[in-house]
């Protein structure tokens, strides 16, 4: 077995074991979510669509080209397709040179959404945990960007493009998607777990907090 | 070792899986809830009736005739009786042409079925995990019928035959049963499986809304 | 091995078993609560007192006389003693003619005695749930005492067994202690452990819908 | 093997253990939170900073001096680097005469701080879970420092130095920081595990009762 092999072989139970983590926290059920992970400056491993997330095994990736998006080397099962996901994971993994992005269905991310009401994003702020955001204090008015649901997961892409090149959001591992929950991402797996865990903690966190009427998300 | 026989055991195996896993969830605590499973076009596998349904074990297992509901093999323990749910999990695999119902106990169902106050369903929308249901788009109205709780399981049967037939309904893979719970169907287990994790995230979510004052749910 | 021994260990292993389940419930969690199993007409198996009950094994456990509360044989780590609930469990088993009772710190048994203000019982109806209580059904208004709690855990008795005997209370399975707890018991572990199952979804019920002011408890 | 470096390697387990058993509880996601643990006199067992703390290994772990926080061993793995709390965690075990401390970063610590409002304690009462603190009774009116969160975790340790050595919070294993956590101990790491329970579950009580306005909480 090469390095390069043994190195994937490695990421993808790591990544199989993150989506089963994320599972138990209720991120991913009724087979929504998913999770991404560079395996070379070209390559990066993607589970199918579809799929029980906490189901998916090593041996159901997909290989895909990071650029491009284009399926390198399927699955065995060959009744498998590559995850929706597919051109939201590339345009965010080019844009901000990073290996890893994870998507969630979970529950606080759409109630968090739902406090921006019309705004373009919402900003957090007062938390200790925004300190778990790589770059971030917690002094930081904190502003993570809201895009609008639509009917299918690729029509998002140009939302996503704008917000991933708005200056003010360029401290942001995340995008929230109203009514639908968020991408958030980080420099590879173990970095997109940690902003993950970071940015559902500040979701539950702002959400708790609107219900004692505090202020713990605005405008910019 | 015969074919039949292996998909049977394998599926006996994988329904135990799921109830355990409902339990973790608190869809099956108490005893209560349960699921069923078609092993082919004449037969469906059971749990029994009040035992505790994170330790049912595949030897446990009924197996019913899905037309009558009559007990074609009884599991080794003579003093174990079928699933209360029998004549309505029949019902609805025969109606629906489905091959799996589960029965969820689940609090965040009795409290969805609350927001419905007097009217006979309710409706969900401006929710991305809509699309997890077979069929239904996220920009859907999306009508859940809404029964009302009866002493005994068996007499939901005719409430449930109305909600079944009414073409309102038509795209539902789900009753709401008042005081109670749900009936959450799907063409198989893992279906099933898929159908009860979207709409017990459903359920959260419009009561999590409803407490905001927001409008998730509303009339036909 | 006799077959009594056998069958005392079968239920100290399952105590144990239990006992961490309870724990992952957060019903027993900072060493408090615990749970205790007749092992014969005179004979009863109990935790130790100030112990993480997810940490107990078979060979901490005590065997207690059910009439007296004496130890009858203490376990071979002599610097245990014996669970604070013993004339409580030993009062409740008596008069209840029951054969396990667990006791629960649970957040949702406080906030439930809560609702009760200063009355001696709430009432708990319209929950499908109510059936996991034997003999109690789904129209039932199902009174459940509510006693003060006590500076010493001993001090609980006079209340206790005044509830106990108090007619109006004759079908409840559950004693609640105001910023305590409960109590909640059954013929047996299994059926004991789905009392407080029931008991526990029934409490996040009314806890739940007491937060939309919906009636779901009151007076006798 | 020497019965200390036995004993060192058995507390590097448990350590490591009720990391896992914190993460769990969502104490210490996102690579924030942690806990050491006493293994002699002089030396201390603790964690690397910025590191997902249910993957700790005892491997992992610093050997640090209790009283000058210098590093004795540094773990094989030398990209790592010692906790932030150290100069927190050697502090507070110097001071308290204890042998354990953790750090949390739960959500209901933050949302407990907050009901503090601009005082610098707040007062626990009306809960038997109390007496799980040792030394206090459920009568008590139990007062807990808060402090004011800092930029850099070390900055705490002056408001922390003070709040150990106010008499009015003598009884207190606990230290709130607003915005962000607790740091909770004990003699050893079972006491400080019990605490953690403890004080975890008193934070979720107070959180709960303030919303139905009832009063749990106050002023000295």
């Amino acid at each position: 077995m090469t390095k390069n092999s043994a190195t994937q072989k490695n990421r993808a139970a790591l990544l199989c074991r993150l989506l089963r983590r994320f599972y138990d926290k209720d991120w991913v059920s009724g087979t929504g979510g998913g999770i991404c992970a560079a395996t070379g400056p070209k390559t990066v491993l993607m589970a199918p669509t579809g799929v029980h997330k906490e189901e998916v095994r090593p041996s159901d990736l997909f290989v895909v080209d990071r650029m491009t998006g284009g399926v390198i080397r399927p699955p065995r099962n060959r009744s498998l397709a590559v995850s929706e996901c597919n051109p939201i994971f590339c345009l965010i993994m080019t844009q901000r040179k990073v290996g890893s992005v994870m998507h969630s269905h979970a529950l606080s991310a759409v109630l968090a959404a739902d406090l921006s009401e019309d705004r373009d994003h919402f900003i957090i702020e007062g938390l200790e945990m925004l300190k778990g955001v790589r770059g971030v204090s917690n002094q930081a008015k904190h502003a993570v960007p809201v895009i609008r649901n639509t009917p299918r997961e690729r029509e998002l892409v140009d939302q996503i493009r704008r917000a991933l090149e708005a200056p003010v959001f360029s401290e942001s591992f995340c995008i929230l998607v109203r009514n639908h929950g968020a991408y958030i991402w980080g420099e590879d797996l173990w970095e997109a777990k940690r902003h993950a865990e970071i940015y559902h903690f500040l979701f539950e966190a702002v959400v708790a907090r609107s219900r004692r009427g505090r202020n713990g998300w605005g405008q910019i």
